[in-house]
């Protein structure tokens, strides 16, 4: 199977033999791959040859270790980044993913929520921070800001089962405008480490949504921090 | 300035007036904050104080490091994700930030490849590798792939100074249907580090793009691996 004396370096012969495994289905998303020792055997080279073609699919997130547990491939929920900022995603998706909620208070805007919100710093803003589960796993953080004065004697209660989109059009009759989606990563600090149940410096997702209201005034804005190994975003465009 | 009775860790109190200087536009995007033992006479604390602030800032991406310069403010050209799917784009964009042709030859598809562009192991597709510069640097990789049978004798001149999407409608007449973009990160291996001139381990961002036709026939796929230094990715959606 694997050809030593090929120009190619060796691990680069082993990582193609492992993703035509995977791409072909003989390995399926979730299956726990052979241990290292097993492949070093099953391909008759180091177990340091297996090991940086196993890096080397781990980096480009083909494969993902557990620890104490194995390698395994990646199995990722394809997630349409428009049903983030759509209603009848959001409807089902509160029932089969729910919130636990760690945080709802006002508190005056500091300089930056001030300018995320486009308030001033002294300006009440309601503060709400979530853990999204799935199957009792942790899988993501919520921190929500909202300018009380557009939105008057918000409570928990109103958004805890509802979706806050919901919440804006029905409760308070506002008419929602553009939302505008920004992406990044971030490297897992302790405390989101902690709250997410994963190593520090694991590298997270990193979603921030501002919503305007028809008139253009910024009525949300939200910062959603996932686990990579839970979501493939993608968007669909017509040409 | 720092209340070093506080309950919470003197770090946060360090990080939330760096943050403001940030945010009040003290420090614009780009700028080189002052060193670690500057930073740590000024707010009268230990330099393993200034560092743990400063790396968790990096760890959002709101600071960046530059190896033997320094640390800077953050500064990322706004990129609307619809943009990589408009021609309109692609025209200034072809003449803005050139490409560098690595690699431009056809082979079998493998494995993979064929599952990507739906077609068979043993057809043939384009390959092609480009390096995408700004200002004689290099920020991202593209890899192309093209299934021959729908665009026979295409040719590299056709592509070098020609959008892609210009090459496919306007050469071989071909309507374009609709394109999905995924998105995820990387770490960077040593080639894309060489070739990109980072640090090995650096996380990078990737962006899949299928492109089908009217018809439904894959036309296209891409990826491109781009340093999150240069970008801001967003969409924005009615809602």
């Amino acid at each position: 199977m694997i050809n030593k004396n090929a120009p190619h370096p060796l691990y680069h012969q082993v990582k193609d033999h492992l993703e035509a495994k995977i791409v072909s289905g003989e390995w399926p998303k979730g299956f726990q791959i052979p241990t290292e020792k097993e492949l070093a055997e099953r391909f008759e080279v180091s177990t340091i040859t297996i090991k940086r073609a196993v890096l080397e699919l781990v980096h480009q997130g083909v494969l993902y270790r557990q620890r104490g547990k194995g390698t395994f491939v990646t199995s990722k929920k394809e997630t349409d980044l428009q049903s983030l900022v759509t209603l009848k995603y959001g409807q089902k998706e509160g029932v089969k993913h729910p919130h636990h909620t760690k945080e709802f208070h006002t508190q005056e805007a500091n300089l930056l929520i001030a300018k995320l919100l486009e308030v001033d710093e002294e300006d009440k803003v309601y503060k709400l921070s979530r853990i999204k589960m799935n199957d009792s796993m942790p899988i993501g953080l919520e921190y929500t800001y909202l300018p009380v004065k557009l939105l008057p004697d918000l409570k928990e209660e109103m958004i805890q089962d509802e979706l806050l989109y919901s919440v804006l059009q029905n409760h308070y009759s506002i008419e929602l405008g553009k939302a505008k989606i920004y992406f990044s990563t971030l490297t897992a600090n302790e405390a989101e480490a902690e709250l997410l149940q994963i190593p520090v410096g694991e590298q997270l997702f990193v979603i921030e949504r501002f919503t305007r209201t028809v008139q253009g005034e910024v009525i949300e804005y939200s910062k959603f921090i996932v686990r990579q190994e839970h979501y493939q975003f993608y968007i669909e465009v017509n040409i």
